[in-house]
């Protein structure tokens, strides 16, 4: 399984009055991960949208807080696709400090959607070979 | 000048690792304000943006910082039409925290755009003389 | 099974550009309703804070997110508690809009955490008294 | 005057309904660049506030939004010291689109508090110095 690995720097706007990173924030993190992985496959998201007319739409998400992310850190985001399916594909992901701090670990189900409809449409073969290649 | 107030509640989403409100998350309190304010006139966003094709979209904001809003705090957000013009309004806004404390100030320049384009366009007439009475 | 019910009004800052609530927001929603039920239950967190010393930390999150939230809904966040440990208890939660959809739903475990050394601390007596009664 | 720039990528979490980057969040970009200015600069943030005591908050923005950002836009953030005085300073900030959109210009005034009592207070000597040589 490949993993694919983006750096995140927490800023203020990241954090709360508990002085760590929000919770809901680290699902921010997360996306970004999977966003900048599907660029370095080559898919430019606005562009599905406008041409193929889909979108990925996030449909579960379990994550495991295990430590606190601070403000100034330098984290990872990885991302690796764990299953994919005719309209579906998941991923597991983790947010880690170095050295070696695992800070949260994540398994996302992301839907693939006709863009107007918001309803599940099959995954454009081309991107689920591609999405295959990477497992 | 007829001032409408809209109740905000601090939760721990808006602070940061200052142990105050974040200052990008004013600007968030202050558009609850003006969005109830032109549902109070009978407006839905929603509506305008569907049925009319207009979106009000923000130009320009004068804010300051006085004093910091914290995690808990109860606020209310004023806002005032200063002067509505034929594709544009400006607001008067400003947060307090009773007893007596104002924590903020605000100008801010809103402009009416054609959704399609992007566009200034006209205030539509039943709108702007909505506005123009509540000044 | 006591369920606490708390309203959520869907703004712009919620929404992304594929017209719907960001998915991270949920979270956000969640946290509200969570926080207005220790208040209804007579703590208020910040000086939770401050007198006691304890913060209370998402330890995990599962959501599903089954039908979009769009900008304008008037939503409704459900908390239910489930089961209250020693130091932890979790929440049943979900998101609906009227008359019948629901939205969302998730299984929240918050932590106490002792607040200098961000270590999990029993949830003081009196409190957890309280939780019990309104399972 | 020298021009301190710094790349920000447009996420889902950025933008609204509207299509575009929601306007609260223009402000966050602005401070990622002054966060990374002082960064450059040989200052963290966080070391400031633990070992010296001062935090830096900002006391007023005045921000023009001229053309709208877009989802997976790439962005250039530029942060110029205007003024240094005893105990603020004034950023002439702007985000462009390459290769020349000018989406947003601002002028922000950020003030020394010190940490604890959340009060202005001299901006340490050295600090001032790497700044005024920044002009």
């Amino acid at each position: 399984m490949s993993v694919f690995e983006w750096p995140v720097r927490v800023y203020y706007e990241d954090t709360d009055a508990g002085g760590v990173v929000y919770y809901a924030n680290y699902l921010r993190y997360l996306e970004r991960a999977r966003t900048e992985w599907l660029r370095h496959l080559g898919f430019e998201q606005d562009r599905l949208m406008r041409d193929v007319g889909i979108v990925f739409a996030v449909r579960r998400v379990e994550i495991d807080y295990l430590l606190p992310a601070r403000f100034d850190d330098a984290l990872t985001v990885e991302a690796a696709v764990e299953t994919v399916g005719k309209v579906a594909l998941t991923f597991r992901q983790a947010i880690t400090r170095a050295p070696d701090s695992l800070l949260s670990r994540a398994l996302v189900q992301v839907v693939c959607l006709d863009r107007s409809r918001f309803r599940p449409t099959a995954i454009p073969a081309e991107i689920r070979e591609m999405m295959y290649a990477e497992q």
